[in-house]
């Protein structure tokens, strides 16, 4: 077992990616103590039943007043209320870590709010599956993938710790501004949820007898959107709002490309659609070489 | 083992789905021989090595001499060529079946170039996978998917022994007019494959560095679309071009929604993204309920 790097730390949110730290963490021994709070009663009491963690406190102030790390694990949305509310009860040299899918808005939500005695340090886990809640979770979420963080200001040693702690979990630690996350987020991942959320709510919002066809026959490619699709609607609600900018501009330059498809279909410019198609064969193959398919 | 269906079935064209039915149909005992063509010379050397059928013929005219069955698995655009190579040498009630993604295209290419002692039966199989080539298939493609067909005007006799061979490959068979078809393949199928060569594409023409981040980190959501993206660049070149309008319809709904959402989005209407993410969340259980999901 690796030696413990933290004596204590304390996970606020117990979806998906909360509950899979404090499991990666729990199996890898990675620290003394684990402290687990949600805001809603009935899931830290399946926190409970299920054993996550050493303990479930009711109060985010008694959560947090022990920890060496805090990773908020909330919606970015509620990034903000969390760090306002955790502020007084921070001990001193704590370190504060956020997993959310936006980088400059929880800087711009968090941060304010933090003592000077702490250190924020942000980062994004590359990795989930279209299940939520404290029971979606497993150990092994994060193994082989990768966890974006953004380690500007803060001192080494804390971002060192941070990084052991991350790759006990099996990750892959990645470091980069804000900036340049949300923008490759914006392509890689923002984009492409909304476009599933889209075309799922096209198929949704046809007749009856096509809304049944379309499940029947998803297997020729419908399907595919539909897991991304059934991802946390308030989680992904907070990012589009919270990374607007960059996704609108992702979004620009699909509908542009989209355009020039439906330009090449209505005029039947059959080569243009064959040069694209040809094209993009092959990032799959990359995907895969570099072990990024499951 | 079942009873042979047919006497003798002929194969033209020998990627992913013409060398699964050879397969099946071998694994099931379905036909009494098996006959393979493919206008591709490396290819039909390949099939002779894997053994794909019985025999492996160099002209179309020999393949299709003696068959009771010649089922048609090329791509749509190719299908007139097929039809009027194969015209002159199909035997008194043979059956002619296809099994391309589009079916009012195919009709209006096929059925004037057969001759009027044989009955031309449409269909198209709802699977399939990102790989390509007579090495690529295999005997259970088919298995609890659905077979769509258009009987209109082939007897019944016809129509009968046809559902058989596809039950005897685990097939489930469904009928329906060929308008009815394209449209609803239209959004279950073209509309995603066009949307997802779409933002591979987009992905791709990224300055490298941003291109090989889009690579590691696609398992935030953009993996999910390169599979789609895989797909044969012929084959869905011609679907496209030869489904036209149904396509060009959905992808008009599909703009009206998506720039529905890009509007919330840039005005932070949080209410409208969170209602429609919510909606979509169901259709992939009642995918499972329906056990469409591999």
């Amino acid at each position: 077992m690796p030696v413990p790097i933290y004596n204590t730390i304390t996970v606020i949110g117990l979806g998906l990616i909360g509950s899979s730290v404090i499991r990666a963490a729990q199996s890898q021994g990675l620290a003394k103590q684990i402290t687990a709070y949600d805001r809603d009663q009935a899931v830290r009491d399946c926190a409970k039943r299920i054993g996550l963690g050493d303990r479930v406190t009711d109060t985010l102030e008694e959560a947090v007043a022990d920890a060496d790390l805090v990773l908020m694990a909330v919606p970015v949305g509620a990034m903000a209320s969390v760090a306002e509310a955790i502020a007084p009860a921070l001990k001193q040299g704590a370190v504060i870590a956020d997993t959310g899918s936006t980088k400059t808005s929880v800087i711009r939500d968090v941060a304010p709010h933090l003592p000077d005695h702490c250190q924020f340090l942000p980062s994004h886990p590359i990795a989930g599956t279209e299940y939520s809640g404290p029971e979606a979770g497993f150990a092994t979420l994060f193994k082989d993938r990768y966890w974006i963080i953004i380690p500007d200001g803060v001192d080494d040693e804390a971002v060192s710790a941070f990084c052991q702690f991350l790759e006990g979990m099996g990750a892959i630690v990645e470091a980069m501004s804000a900036e340049y996350h949300d923008r490759v987020l914006a392509i890689t991942s923002h984009l492409p949820h909304l476009i599933a959320y889209t075309i799922v709510g096209t198929a949704f919002d046809f007749e009856q007898q096509i809304r049944n066809d379309v499940i029947r026959f998803s297997a020729s490619g419908f399907r595919d959107f539909t897991r991304i699709a059934a991802s946390d609607p308030v989680m992904w609600r907070d990012v589009f709002i919270n990374n607007a900018d960059a996704v609108l501009e992702m979004l620009g330059r699909f509908n542009e490309d989209l355009t020039y498809l439906q330009r090449a279909i209505r005029w039947k410019e059959a080569d243009k659609l064959e040069d694209l198609f040809s094209r993009t064969r092959d990032i799959r193959a990359k995907i895969k070489d570099i072990g990024q398919l499951d």
